[in-house]
């Protein structure tokens, strides 16, 4: 556990209030689970929020038990000594609500029907989990976050706090983002959905936790995988390579690709809710950074603290002119924007498989912000 | 019906002949649909073949009747002054073996239990099909084809013909091919095989004709559609609108690329049967010019024929780099070949959206090997 921040454990902040969402539904009570890494320090002024992506949960570094064998989701970059540095930095990771590791999602109890929500769960948007997020900060007796930083879904919550929470977020590194999810993407997902609501399991959400739309939610999962790889990380990593176990001209032989992508869509149904992947992956088609803005550009002005982006060359899900275009708007206005276009072959994911390419940028912008 | 090959008709040529496929299997007797267009001439020396894509048939142009209002797939490219100009050249084009627009596929009578084939039916590779083809060719009386021609699956085809049938070829003309196909082709196409095999109708293949798992089917062909698209071309297309009938916070609610990409996903279901759809998705999986010679090279060696190829720059199924690998070989060799890649913003796509961007180097080419 050398360089580790060690044993931690998933705490969970009860929020009486009730959050007015975007849809103009109400949300309460909340839960958010939550891990924190390091010491807030006595001006409180070195909390570092980490936002995960769509899949991902609170436990973002360490382990949970001495046997736990794999440590949280981006152990590579928070720990003493690393990027997101505990010696330093006070690091918050809490689980988006919607989502089925602990906080308020598809899963939790509907208080007024004393059922699992299910389909009754409101529709989100990312704007709601960083709400969210701040009830969690008010909680913390934090004032202003130091920095927001995240991938993929996480890099949307970043800019939702530089723009809804300006006076809160001294600083935002939205990485592997997008200032609104392209059609492309929305079409992906939307094949993902259509994958679960054709599996008789599905039953419109309600379905028994102990018999999952397995089928469905395997294929929805490995949509989505393939559109966080690229075509030339599969060619590198499978090539045409034919599965051994299969004869070349068997109906239902597979080629190594087929039989990586099913394997994990299997493993997936195992650690995640159905009706939360539907939730969340509706949240990612809603984004629009620009959304109820006359102008995305409107949006943007809202950002006052300094910004630092990276996107990815070979990133087809959120290609780079849709950071971009943000980046363009930050830097007309004048306002302090690092942005780094990161040469990598492994699509969406390069923000997980490469970090060494960029994270010296974001050691140098935290250390300019001190 | 100016400009029109006018009303044609589809013609069905018998084979007692058993073809040996690649797999060692044999398949007979044998029926291939065709339709030709123009007259073949003393010489029988001005005949080209058409090769259609994967979902494509036989009906290439003219119409089927006075009340047939959409003409044959690839009207805009053949009839009297036109780049495949029927005052000129016989032009021939067939359905594939293995399709179900009249040449033997799965749901064609098994001669040995006098019912449907469906999933007894052989797993077919692109070359025989071309197999199948020169059949018909030998029928027809032609020794040598003027050319070969197709976009897609069809390019297969044409450079099939180039490799395994050199004397009888005169040229060829691959459009948005592809030298094999890639793992991330293949991934596609897993995905949508997955989505059948998912659906409770499919039952391995036996689901009653009238009953076909639209389901399955429909979500396969919408998940292959978008690998036909680009993002740029959805963008230009559907953009983030959504759905006029939907509310933004109906969990339900669709964008407009999702109802599109529904809607031609059920409309593709009442023109296309099932196990059809999945034998063809594996002959592209299988695709390899390569296959059974000792490398590429030596496949490649049997072309001797003049080669044009193109290829589309937002093509993401077949980008250009697979048609650049035949190329670039082929040119090594000294063998007559041009390419062209076409600056398109339309995917897979363009070779069909975009024709006039290229259609003039064939009209060139034609024109030089007379």
């Amino acid at each position: 556990m050398e360089n580790s921040v060690g044993i931690v454990t998933t705490e969970y902040a009860h929020f009486d209030a009730e959050l007015r969402l975007e849809s103009g539904r109400v949300l309460g009570p909340l839960t958010l689970a939550y891990e924190t890494y390091g010491t807030l320090n006595a001006a409180r002024s070195n909390a570092i929020l980490v936002a995960h992506a769509w899949t991902g949960n609170a436990h973002a570094a360490g382990y949970h038990s001495t046997q736990d064998r794999k440590p949280g989701w981006w152990d590579d970059m928070i720990g003493p000594g690393k990027v997101l540095d505990t010696d330093r930095y006070y690091v918050i990771c809490s689980n988006v609500i919607g989502s089925c590791f602990g906080s308020t999602g598809p899963t939790s109890e509907n208080p007024r029907t004393g059922k699992p929500y299910r389909l009754n769960f409101p529709v989100l948007m990312v704007r709601d989990m960083v709400r969210a997020q701040q009830l969690l900060v008010d909680r913390l007796g934090i004032d202003q976050l130091h920095c927001v930083i995240g991938g993929s879904m996480g890099a949307m919550q970043a800019l939702e706090w530089g723009i809804h929470f300006p006076e809160r977020t001294r600083s935002i590194i939205p990485i592997a983002g997008a200032v609104s999810n392209s059609p492309m993407a929305i079409a992906l997902n939307a094949m993902a959905r259509q994958a679960i609501f054709n599996d008789p399991l599905w039953k419109k959400g309600n379905y028994r936790p102990e018999h999952p739309p397995a089928d469905g939610l395997a294929l929805a999962r490995a949509i989505g995988h393939i559109s966080f790889l690229s075509d030339t990380s599969m060619q590198l990593k499978f090539g045409r390579r034919f599965s051994v176990r299969d004869g070349l001209f068997d109906f239902f032989g597979q080629y190594e690709v087929e039989r990586y992508l099913e394997y994990n869509g299997r493993n997936f149904v195992d650690r995640f809710d159905t009706n939360s992947f539907l939730y969340l992956a509706k949240a990612l088609d809603l984004y629009d950074a620009g959304w109820n803005f006359d102008r995305l550009e409107d949006a943007l002005k809202q950002v006052i603290c300094p910004s630092l982006w990276f996107a990815f060359s070979s990133d087809w899900l959120y290609p780079p002119y849709l950071t971009e275009e943000a980046v363009t708007i930050l830097q007309r206005l004048g306002r302090p924007t690092t942005y780094h276009l990161i040469e990598s072959d492994y699509g969406h994911d390069s923000f997980l498989v490469e970090a060494e390419k960029f994270t010296h940028y974001i050691v140098d912008f935290l250390a300019e912000l001190d």
